[in-house]
């Protein structure tokens, strides 16, 4: 296995530009030395690289980059060095796969617009801009506007019963951005970290670029395997188990009170950061879900990750990082080198909507919205004459669902693509680069009508698929 | 030198908290394997280390990190010592220079709110909002909004002859966003790069956070000395070259029109970015400056950094990247990955303010302004019976003093800030930590009673250090 994660961290490594067509790469004796691995595990990842193509070997002189057009060919040598070659591919494909203008797209996990109170948004703006009339000439601080962070710190006493001074606050861009200072501050390359599998493949995106070692903990629906989570700790020394618990994404899982509680400790005892991404949380159907893992932790191993760009505005992209000083310091750091801080603009629209009635009408009407989605969509794949199995999530904007063992999503996906359908493929999502027969569909962008006719559309491309 | 950029590369990393008080560093040989440099060099930074206080040596076994307190005790030993260390110290010492409340604030260079034309600002977001009624549900797209990146283009063409498909312009949070992003997809640790002497220290931090090894130029009121950056070109074979060409933070200096070209012609040769940072184009007094050093460059080898964040709305936080596909297509990867792009509502608030006439106005009385303050300054300035001396800036927001030789910038800072006056000490402008007779005064901020009064105080106390 580690032997794949150094040939990922090359891949890397070539894809930056570190290294070109005929440049020579490092001796194995440097690379392993600038790793931290063994030698062999380094001598067996360059053996890859040759095999898929992308480096080839002087005599007597060591391994050098192949150029882009040899190693398409290299790739055609045999089925086994095709399938590594398109799972490589497949890893930079989610920013593809949105660019397709598809008429059904299932392929983002995004709320529908119309969703969203967007008069009464833009209503707001402008009453927000009579409060603040020189909002437009003013900076913001890096971590953030004050009466926000105090708003949020309130509003976790509120509802969590948790003290956070504003101090330990920090606003970012979407939780895309804060995932990426984390990577930044915790991760020197090689560094082993866990991540759910599958998990947001934008995440495996960033941990891969900073050289993170990625150790994947199976999410099933009734939660991780917690004996094989505490293996994994012990071994490998994580520096931080990358999560998203609740409505998770691309399954829909959420894990249950008890482990929430086991992994608090099992952070404490193996000095591994729970980086806690919790962007779904409010869009629970039937009831609320269990309270965020942060909660229950004492000790400040846990980092919190609240998002409202999902569901309040995506337009402003606030997400707010709750943690204590040992990390939020270095973090606001991070932040001030970044981009010195979000606009101060979509903070104070932010902060006034999300204290207003109005926010919390919106989201019970949204909940209503997203859950008859769900249903429709659930329905469809019920009618659907195919054996695809799924769990029903209770909250979220995805459903995740396994493909009979007939149909390969990657065949699945070409068809569909052609007839102007979009979804994500399950291999992309996995830290692994497998799970091939899962496919994420999310129920959240596309309207009602839109949502019957396009999953009734993938049901009869599969049963073609099926039939051959 | 170079030793002492290993030293700062060191430093970094255990500020970063890779290694903490009495880790074991990494031995000679291995950190020099990973930096690419010879081995002499890094036991010269380990030597400086142990002499600082910062690391200490166990006998047959290596150097190992000094815990916190010894480490301030280890710099009593010497004065030597005691200076290298506050340079470390200073090094980080812009933001917290902003954090002081000062009656009379001459530390930032950021323009006056009110200045600016917050109300029809403030008219201005509504009626975006009537055009754009959903503006708060979608998303951009991570290389930016193409409505302003097809406005952008335009104005390229239309005031430099420059033709920039709007494929090749990359919107960011501010040009502190654009500089971390390019350090991100250019410098791998140790890679050399040329900055200017002195220059943006934020950008220093960046750069250094980075692992990069600085190389300085020195800009003096004609220029750089080409014969030396060529050397250096020659010598160091840089990454890229980071400059502020016109109007020069913190010198207010601006580069001659010949020297742009020839340039442009030695990055070709040593193939070297120019990596061109021009936030205060349009703030010109008498004439216009000279065009921007990226529209001589045919061949791809300059990115040109537009912010205007100083001066047109500081609350949206807008930077225009422009440049070939070769450096924006990483660049748009890393700006994914980074933050997925920038809030919508900025970019539409900004696009259809830039366009109007009203903007065109602003930024005529704005140059006035701006121009009336700096004769301020320089006239309290002149009136001191101090010998200080600088080169009146033709545009910008700073006046680059030197201070008489008796008096030293440290002493001035300390004394200033308790009398409620702030001002940047040279030295954390200089990559090399030095340029202690320097000091940058902005006079973009305060107003223009202020101006007279702060110059004036700030002149008492430098008359009484002197006298000591």
């Amino acid at each position: 296995m580690l032997f794949r994660q150094v040939y990922d961290h090359i891949m890397t490594r070539m894809e930056r530009g570190e290294w070109n067509a005929d440049d020579k790469l490092p001796s194995i004796r440097c690379l392993a030395l600038e790793l931290g691995v063994n030698r062999l595990t380094v001598f067996k990842a360059y053996q890859l690289l040759k095999q898929n193509g992308k480096a080839y070997v002087k005599e007597k002189s060591g391994y050098y980059v192949c150029p882009e057009g040899e190693s398409q060919l290299g790739d055609r040598h045999d089925e086994q060095q095709m399938a590594t070659s398109s799972a490589v591919q497949m890893n930079s494909k989610l920013s593809d796969i949105h660019q397709v203008t598809a008429a059904y797209r299932f392929s983002q996990a995004v709320i529908d617009p119309n969703l969203l109170p967007n008069l009464f948004l833009s209503e707001y703006v402008k009453k927000v801009f009579d409060i603040y009339p020189k909002l437009m000439g003013i900076y913001s601080t890096p971590q953030g506007d004050e009466e926000l962070r105090e708003v949020l710190s309130r509003y976790l006493m509120r509802h969590y019963r948790v003290h956070l001074h504003p101090s330990e606050v920090l606003i970012t861009t979407g939780a895309q951005q804060a995932i990426d200072l984390l990577a930044r501050i915790f991760i020197r390359p090689m560094d082993a970290i866990l991540v759910e599998r599958p998990t947001y493949s934008a995440a495996l995106d960033i941990f891969r670029a900073q050289g993170a070692r990625l150790i994947p903990v199976a999410f099933s629906p009734a939660g991780y395997d917690m004996d094989m989570v505490e293996m994994l700790m012990k071994q490998h020394r994580p520096r931080f188990f990358y999560m998203n618990p609740t409505f998770h994404n691309p399954t829909g899982y959420t894990l249950p009170t008890l482990q929430r509680k086991q992994l608090v400790e099992l952070a404490e005892r193996y000095r591994c950061v729970l980086i806690e991404d919790d962007a779904f949380h409010e869009m629970y159907f039937e009831e609320r879900p269990p309270q965020p893992l942060f909660t229950y932790d004492t000790e400040g191993w846990a980092v919190y990750l609240r998002s409202f760009s999902k569901y309040v505005a995506p337009g402003l992209r606030i997400c707010a990082v709750f943690g204590r000083q040992s990390v939020i310091g270095p973090l606001i750091a991070a932040k001030s080198l970044a981009d010195n801080g979000n606009p101060l603009v979509t903070q104070k629209i932010f902060v006034h909507y999300f204290q207003s009635e109005r926010m919390q009408q919106h989201l019970e009407k949204l909940r209503i919205a997203l859950q008859i989605r769900r249903d429709i969509m659930e329905e469809e794949l019920a009618a659907a004459s195919i054996d695809w199995r799924w769990t029903t999530p209770k909250g979220g904007l995805n459903i995740w669902l396994r493909l009979p063992d007939t149909v390969s999503a990657s065949e699945l996906f070409d068809e569909s693509i052609r007839q102007s359908i979009s979804f994500v493929p399950g291999q992309i999502c996995d830290p692994l680069h497998e799970m091939q027969s899962w496919i994420r569909l999310s129920y959240s962008l596309v309207n009602e009508e839109q949502l019957r006719v396009g999953v009734q559309r993938l049901a009869d491309i599969a049963q073609r698929i099926q039939k051959r």
